[in-house]
């Protein structure tokens, strides 16, 4: 059974996925950088994202690595994927440069169409207008068998939650208080959508937690 | 100077303090023991609580001593204390039998007058109605000079919070998906308020963070 999963999502002790403001210099809202000092120095950040060949093994690498294994598509809300808003910017490719680090067909959630945009490395980004429902099933049908993950940002992971569309949830929780920004969990009931915490780990920078669906509805 | 500090406060990832729900079988709310499990077998919580000889030694342990240490007064929210509400029933003195865990002068904040109480041990609940700057008052002369704890609930420490007068703050964030109950983050903005992570130490069953006021407002 293919899963949809999301993997190596950070959010603060309060909740939040992202910092306020997002913006072309704070891709990940002001302080947001902050939730990801786990997931920095890891040898997989360096050479899947960075392209360098140093990194740090241990937990939080192997974590981070576990994310990319078997997976055939992704589906990316559209914040995530640009800074601008309303119509695209078509110059704009991503934040990723050439050679983006998925590797595979991305779809991504948008309410304007776009053409499908060929990158180096096989990743090819697809603009779907129809809602994440749409977004799925074509994922799903373009991963080969394999997974689809979902990376982000907080307000799709949210719509997906709430339809109980996903399987797989690995959340970081980063020691940080971010005060405000998008909030993954504001309203959100996750014990009556059927999630539950299934594992653990700590390390010395985060707690990683594994949360499955685990009724069906 | 006298602090008032909160400690060993343990939250879900989803931001819960306490489950729902609370009554005399509850008193963490459904499903809020879960959120104790790093607390439980500590040495701390087998001496302190249950008067026990055995225990767990280590980080959680450390952590949970170490929020005993220098305290000379309490502040509890009424609902910590019992689990009634409305005017007092007075053949109830708190959960903890006849020598609760505190032995000092711990404050009931409440909006019912009630005659302090003398426990075993050291303990005398004392009922204040006038509010959480009077309640603090009292618990920083009746103090000897050392700190004062805050036990919660989660309405409690809000209100602290908001008003700025909590000076160090040890959340625990156990591995626990609630789903509903107490939330002790909600439209609440920590970092305007002055609060700070300064230092997070991981233990194999939660993550443990001091949050400090970091500017004086």
């Amino acid at each position: 059974m293919q899963k949809l999963r999301v993997e190596s999502f950070a959010v603060s002790v309060d909740g939040f996925g992202a910092g306020p403001n997002q913006s072309l210099q704070n891709p990940l809202g002001v302080g947001g950088g902050n939730l990801h000092q786990w997931f920095f120095p890891t040898k997989t950040f360096q050479q899947n994202v960075l392209g360098k060949s140093d990194g740090t093994t241990g937990i939080d690498n192997e974590i981070a690595e576990n994310g990319f294994k078997n997976i055939g598509a992704w589906i990316l809300g559209r914040n995530m994927f640009s800074p601008y808003r309303g119509s695209h910017n078509v110059d704009w490719k991503g934040w990723w440069g050439d050679n983006p680090p998925y590797h595979v067909p991305t779809f991504i959630l948008t309410n304007h169409k776009r053409e499908s945009i060929e990158m180096e490395g096989g990743t090819t980004f697809h603009f779907v207008t129809g809602g994440i429902n749409a977004a799925l099933e074509k994922a799903f049908d373009s991963a080969n068998g394999k997974d689809v993950r979902l990376g982000g940002g907080v307000n799709t992971i949210r719509q997906y939650l709430m339809a109980q569309l996903i399987d797989e949830l690995h959340l970081v929780v980063s020691p940080v208080i971010l005060g405000s920004g998008e909030n993954l969990f504001m309203n959100l009931d996750l014990t009556s959508l059927g999630y539950k915490c299934v594992k653990h780990i700590s390390s010395d920078k985060a707690i990683h937690l594994v949360i499955k669906k685990s009724i069906n509805t």
